[in-house]
């Protein structure tokens, strides 16, 4: 790495006696530029050394919406990419009260007893309405809030699920690059925030809660078949034959499902966290999943199937977005529709009305 | 509807001396533009009294891929959107194998005996490759194809699924305008053909085959969400046990899912195409659907659902395929998936590269 020379710049000045002085506005510009490429630099520097403080402060670069901070956040994401990729991503979802701080408290807390570095990352579009953040309150996570070996990190808030996908995404990198090796990405089931973690992470992780009437509550369409495991959470004292009974029910429903691409079929098991119990079983699980899809290629594959996706989709979105927010085309495209709601039109005739219209612009 | 007449034409010939007389060749021209615009006049109004030769050719020209028969079929198109949308349109699906061609030809001779008018349609991704096509072998349906009331059509033809969704959508507009009051969209599970005919239809059939194991095979992602009946086919003879067996099964399965929009409870029914049983009670079931959800509006809403999703789904997928059939972009593309594999840029760097690339173009 260079290392940023004031001398350098001094002595082609010196060199150069016929240019004029710089004069102190423009020296202290220089100096200030200097300043941030020395404090990049060591940013980085720091948080490839894993100091935790030095990648909170990346992570805020990267979910910055200021403009100056783009470069920087990019810099810092570029020299973290040849570092990261060495954990396991697991993403964790399930309905509000099933539990799931004391889950990833419990679980998080486990790991890092067995000499792991455990980050956790959230996904909440619900967050960037409210500001609020399912991980904002840490002290759910009391014990492993003060752990060394734990980072824990709360939604980041952006327009769109797209945005905090994005800036998820690229904290992913920096925990990474910052040896965190494995990552627990959690989510609220908010509008396709299950989908958007399910696509960045290695391992899909559902926790239900037992007892009659639940398994009819709140899975949305699809979550069950996303699942790598589904976790029956709460599974103590009297909730324990429920637990058992839930559980077969799921055994039961995910036999209907086609294999899956990794070659994994999806088990389910139960956990108490109050209890600590089932929390060993669940990782067993997960370094068996990994073992299988890193044996059959399926694990490198399917990081780099959900690269292209995120590629493809952050293109599509903009592509999209461009068209829809543009003032005439809503106008016309609420015409549009106005028309095909009065049979006047059909979609496709619409549709190339508008795509016209868009050329012409 | 303004006649055309030849007349007019000739009396302002006459009324201007000065030009020159009309060469043979332009004559020949323009007779046979005024012939086109009487066929197409003609096709339309025989359309419209329920003719079903007409019907035949005017699908044929909304299946041309011949640019002059664009905006023929567009008129047609056009002339046909006031008379239609009074049907119902029920989409079926499942695996080869099931019994489609002999359900559809029970059922469809059963609701012809009702006194009504029946189009099968078909959406085969598959045909566009093999241009062979699953309704393509009328005699799988001998009785139906013989009716009055019954019109058989095979899967149009085209380069991608959405080609096919569009000539179908199309063929749907003009099957009811032509009086047709139950249109059967059939599919084969093949890609996305499945979701694309649910969202084309009213009612959502899937057809499965009783007996252990089968449970298991071929069900798509997704599509027992979709179902608003599951059809156990084939249950006759030594299959009935195991045929309730599964509806039991299904019936469970069908209670993990969150209730439907709609209000409406999917229903698992057994059918017998053979032995004719189970057939008024699905077209029963399919009376209750209707029933309920034109009273609760979710009829209407979804077919304007379904109109919008349409229109929002053709301009999307031609900004798309414009963006990534550029020569240029393929190239700029293919190098950015390496770079990411290489773990030299980000997903999302590399999309903002290749849309600054795109703009500049």
């Amino acid at each position: 790495m260079a290392k940023p020379s004031k001398k350098s710049a001094l002595s082609e000045r010196e060199s150069n006696p016929g240019s004029p002085t710089i004069n102190p506005a423009s020296r202290q510009k220089i100096k200030a530029f200097r300043k941030k490429e020395i404090e990049v630099e060591e940013l980085i520097h720091r948080l490839l050394k894993g100091d935790k403080t030095a990648l909170g402060r990346a992570i805020t670069l990267v979910e910055s919406q200021q403009p100056d901070h783009l470069a920087k956040a990019e810099k810092v994401v570029e020299a973290c990419l040849p570092h990261a990729h060495q954990s396991v991503r697991i993403g964790i979802t399930g309905v509000p009260g099933v539990g799931k701080s004391t889950f990833i408290e419990a679980f998080g807390s486990y790991l890092v007893g067995k000499g792991k570095k455990v980050a956790v990352l959230a996904v909440d579009p619900s967050s960037t309405v409210s500001h609020g953040s399912i991980l904002g309150d840490k002290t759910r996570m009391e014990k492993l809030v003060t752990l060394e070996n734990a980072f824990i990190r709360p939604s980041p808030s952006g327009e769109s699920l797209g945005g905090v996908a994005q800036k998820t995404r690229e904290s992913i990198i920096l925990c990474e690059a910052a040896g965190f090796d494995v990552l627990l990405i959690e989510t609220v089931g908010v509008g396709q925030s299950e989908t958007t973690v399910h696509s960045m992470t290695d391992f899909f992780l559902l926790l239900k809660l037992a007892g009659a009437g639940d398994e009819l509550q709140g899975i949305k369409r699809g979550i069950i078949e996303m699942a790598d495991a589904i976790v029956i959470n709460k599974a103590d004292g009297e909730n324990q034959k429920a637990a058992r009974e839930a559980r077969l029910e799921f055994k039961r429903a995910l036999h209907l499902y086609p294999p899956k691409q990794s070659g994994w079929r999806p088990k389910v098991l139960l956990s108490s966290a109050i209890e600590n119990t089932g929390i060993p079983e669940i990782w067993e699980l997960i370094e068996e999943f990994t073992g299988l899809t890193k044996g059959n290629n399926y694990f490198e594959h399917n990081r780099h199937e959900q690269n292209k996706f995120w590629l493809l989709q952050t293109i599509n979105e903009h592509l999209k977005s461009r068209f829809y927010r543009h003032p005439e085309m809503k106008k016309a495209l609420q015409k549009q529709l106005q028309a095909i709601e009065n049979n006047e039109t059909s979609p496709f005739a619409a549709a190339a009305f508008l795509l016209k219209k868009y050329d012409e612009l």
